[in-house]
């Protein structure tokens, strides 16, 4: 690491002599896989921009001029250029870096990112800024073609490329998203990628006419009337921004030379990348998709420990099951087949099988569509995803009380990927939509119980909302709205999904320190079935509530409203949440203790509860 | 009306001669704007679509293909073709006939519809739907050039073009949206316009080539080698849909015409319609907008009585004043600026002024890069309608804390538009986004209060919630969270925003019946200071919450949370609200005394909570 350990910050990019540069995106590229192998992390994706990434800093200060990653993992190589090396040890662990890029971290990350395919609204609005106040820098995003199939994306490219606003968009085109490229302007990019001509005929253009008269403005009408008579039309054009592609995004000479230009071009340009993911290793050459999220793994033969068992697979058993005996069930995903587990009802079901790419507004539209049909679609998708298709959710599925099944992954803290990626909103959210159930399912056995349940039981949209990860001791599998799992005297503890393990858990250790807790496991959280577990506080008086939620819409809030309905007058409350619902990265056991969501924190709300009767 | 009078179904349509069909079109037009200019509508986008409605009744049978209207206001003539003439009397009023698609109204209604940009993904679940089960229709989608600036329009665009399903999506291109076409869909549409050369060619092909032999998916790759060669790219085409258009949308033979090719292609076809709106009456093709939405008016003369004055009027005029000492002041509208009063704001100041589109989500993410980048953006917006941009307040404003004001216009009930327009979820939905505000003014007078304050003096994302329509006898202005209007000693009554009419005359009837009400008005909801409520309720021991929002996530819940928090076990409650959030289409009074929202209904509620314990 010769080179790299001397890049302490951008302006040490920008001092290399041209001729280091090959060794220095080797040194990164083994960096990343070194330090990557330990921490897990995104690493297909920022292989894929070293040389993009290492020609930005060349032409580019991101300390004034704005630097926009579209989904975010995508930026380790920008950390470590950007002064972060020496931190990368503790990516993604709690206090650590992040994975993704937060403006409190460094100067050089513009906005928070972790979602898909804000990145060109971000950059508009970044750059509208600027000329209204009538400062100066420069504005630029980095998008894959994954996250091209996202609607915000096309929102943000249809006023960008009318603004007129110098900035310039960075399509990083690696001919796929997480799972594979769907869709329309997959066939779109795909036509345009073998085009060379294309950027032949502006580059000799520039070099030729461009260069007769300074006066590009003046000239501007003229240009583009020969562009337009002598090259075929490009939707990106016709968007009204400029246009240049397709770039071997690996020739960093190259890529220097062309953003130079393209920042010279004072208008909205739309810079074509072709990358590809992966680049350099010959694992993750061979098989990217693989090392998109990777956990630790071996840098020298690229084998990744085998997955230990989670509720994404146990959904995925079940919906295989299901399959079976109900020809109308479709799945859909939103570009997370993979994630959610779906890859094997892929292969096993293609014509009943949905991947509507980084899409979840349309995969609701469509799912309600389809229900009111006659079909019965599953679409399985992150918590924090979902949130895109809020509307959908009422106006689509509500408002005809349509039978859709939500698999809802990563409800909850998710840990790595942090606050952009935490399910702490669904219950908040889905608990709003008309009609809509929510179950809650503690361990594998009881998703299964419960996905069947949603699929061949129930009416109306349905949520089955489970967390990332595996299941804990608890495994015990019963379906009913509200279950008592242990008898007490002196208070009422309430949870669901695995955090019912720490409620058992804490309920335990306060029988050692002679406190009886009662512990309700809820199956079922909306429409919530209060009746039991108002008997119990009848009895108890006391009431702790712990969940994985923000404080807004959650459990606990409606427990109490329903005793104050009932006339219940309870001597003393807790409710442990996740309160305004932003929780940092870290482990998850790390995170479940600091947000005071585990057994001790139970024992010690449960004990502070009962000392102030008996102080 | 001597012919549409014997129209009873769309079956006597497909009977007509062809000869006869300019004069229903012409009776179609007079008894739309006879009929509407009484009962207020949609009317310039209905005009337009006369002749492509009944060229789809000639060709479909609606009553087993699904024809999906876009946002759905452009569905009358649709409505008056299958039976529902006689009714349109009572159009959008409670229990007549709704002003959108409804499935429960008629077999002919495929869908629900009120918000945009879903027909593309709704067409092509159905299409799926049909394929998988088996079954024999068509699917076709009506959707206008202004629902294609949203981004779901997109994500059903790339997938539907994708999918190889046979489905007609009709473009209504009348080269305008609700205000004026935005970005670049507008330009990239424009151009197609004027390429008439292209639906010619492919007329000639189909005709010559296309008549040698049937086997047209044989030769279709030898076709599309043919077309790529002969003709400039077109989006759709890329995208993998078979285009056909532009077509003159006023020339009915020439419709049905293309509309038997489209039906026959068996395959994804994008059908470009343009349409001129407002079409055959000579005061709605020269104020198309003006006779968008409207209320009663003299059908001869076009005149519509003046407007009564209204929150957005009110906010306008704050804004408009805001500006002068905020050059950082910036609003945003999504295709909205008549109806939420920006359109003077945006005369006034063009370059701090963006109309979007109807991309919500855009308009989100862009503020808060605009917010983070030192200007202070106001997106002024239908409550309704930020349900699309949950993600975004939650992943780009609220995750950094951005100051972001939002208008929320059209909170709570909406009257004629229904349950799709409807504001009954923003208090849920925004309560959930971390550190957001949300005030609640009663009045005009109380609305520039706080909209001063939420521009000038908060932090973080703002939200100022109000309703469609005036302010009621309530007049004063305070800019307090909480404030006691009127003390009493056996109940506490708590309402905010216009609800506070009703609640204080619920308050002075109870009055006349020896019953002391406490009432309390909110002006801040989130976060909410409980405490003033609490030391009431410690006086009365009963409390009684009004309020125009679903249940879930209500003030009533939070406040009797807060109440068992703090100790304080009340006699009774009553939480008047809107339950699921589901409201369907009347004039508001009717709803709010339906709904049990009104004076009559806090009376009731006093009365039969202080009876239970006096009895």
């Amino acid at each position: 690491m010769n080179l790299l350990d001397r890049i302490q910050s951008p302006a040490d990019v920008k001092a290399l002599p041209e001729q280091q540069i090959p060794q220095l995106c080797r040194e990164l590229r083994a960096f990343l896989v070194e330090s990557v192998s330990k921490t897990g992390g995104h690493l297909a994706s920022n292989l894929g921009v070293v040389e993009l990434t290492v020609a930005i800093h060349r032409v580019y200060d991101t300390s004034k001029d704005r630097l926009l990653f579209d989904v975010g993992h995508q930026s380790y190589i920008h950390k470590i250029l950007t002064g972060r090396k020496d931190q990368f040890s503790t990516l993604r662990q709690y206090g650590g870096i992040a994975g993704f890029p937060k403006p409190k971290e460094s100067v050089h990350d513009a906005f928070v990112a972790g979602h898909s395919s804000t990145s060109i609204s971000a950059a508009l609005g970044m750059a509208h800024a600027r000329t209204i106040r009538g400062e100066d820098y420069d504005v630029l995003a980095v998008i894959g073609d994954g996250a091209l199939t996202g609607g915000l994306a096309y929102e943000g490219l249809c006023n960008a490329g009318q603004s007129g606003e110098p900035l310039v968009i960075i399509l990083n085109d690696n001919g796929m998203s997480i799972h594979k490229n769907v869709g329309g302007m997959a066939t779109l990019l795909s036509k345009q990628r073998v085009k060379p001509g294309y950027l032949r005929f502006k580059q000799f253009y520039r070099d030729t006419i461009g260069k007769v008269t300074p006066l590009y403005n003046a000239l501007h009408a003229v240009k583009e009337n020969v562009k337009d008579s002598v090259l075929p039309d490009n939707m990106f054009d016709d968007m009204g921004f400029y246009y240049i592609g397709p770039v071997d995004g690996h020739d960093e000479p190259e890529l220097e030379r062309i953003l130079r230009w393209a920042k010279d071009i004072r208008q909205p340009v739309l810079l074509h990348v072709v990358t590809q993911k992966g680049h350099g290793i010959t694992y993750t050459e061979r098989e990217p998709e693989k090392f998109h999220g990777v956990g630790a793994f071996d840098p020298k033969t690229g084998e990744v420990p085998p997955a230990k068992p989670c509720f994404s697979d146990a959904a995925s058993r079940t919906l295989l099951k299901l399959a079976e005996d109900h020809p109308d069930l479709v799945t859909i995903t939103a570009a997370m087949a993979s994630g959610t587990g779906l890859e094997e009802f892929a292969e096993r079901y293609p014509e009943r099988f949905f991947d509507v790419g980084i899409a979840e507004e349309h995969a609701v539209t469509m799912a309600s569509a389809m229900a009111k049909q006659g079909l019965t679609p599953v679409f399985a998708v992150y918590s924090s995803f979902l949130q895109r298709a809020y509307d959908m959710l009422i106006h689509d599925t509500a408002l005809q009380n349509l039978h859709v099944v939500f698999c809802v992954d990563r409800a909850g803290i998710v840990g790595n990927d942090g606050d952009t990626h935490n399910g702490c909103f669904d219950i908040a959210y889905l608990g709003s939509v008309p009609g809509m159930t929510i179950l809650a399912p503690a361990n594998f056995a009881e998703l299964e119980i419960m996905l069947r349940r949603a699929v061949a039981e129930l009416t109306g949209p349905v949520a089955v909302r489970y967390p990332r990860g595996g299941e804990g001791a608890y495994q015990e599998a019963h379906g009913e709205a509200a279950v008592c799992l242990r008898e007490g005297t002196d208070l009422t503890i309430v949870s669901y999904g695995v955090n019912i393990n720490d409620a058992l858990e804490g309920a335990e250790k306060l029988e050692s320190a002679g406190i009886s807790a009662e512990v309700f496991k809820l199956g079922m959280i909306h429409p919530l079935d209060a009746q039991p577990i108002l008997d119990s506080v009848k009895k108890t008086g006391n009431l702790l509530v712990l969940e994985e939620t923000c404080r807004s819409g959650c459990v606990g809030e409606t427990l109490l409203a329903a005793a104050q309905l009932n006339g219940i007058c309870l001597k003393s409350v807790r409710l442990l949440n996740l309160d305004s619902g932003i929780v940092p990265h870290g482990d998850v056991k790390t995170l479940r203790r600091v947000c005071g969501l585990d057994a001790d924190a139970v024992v010690r709300a449960a004990r502070d509860m009962l000392k102030e009767q008996n102080p």
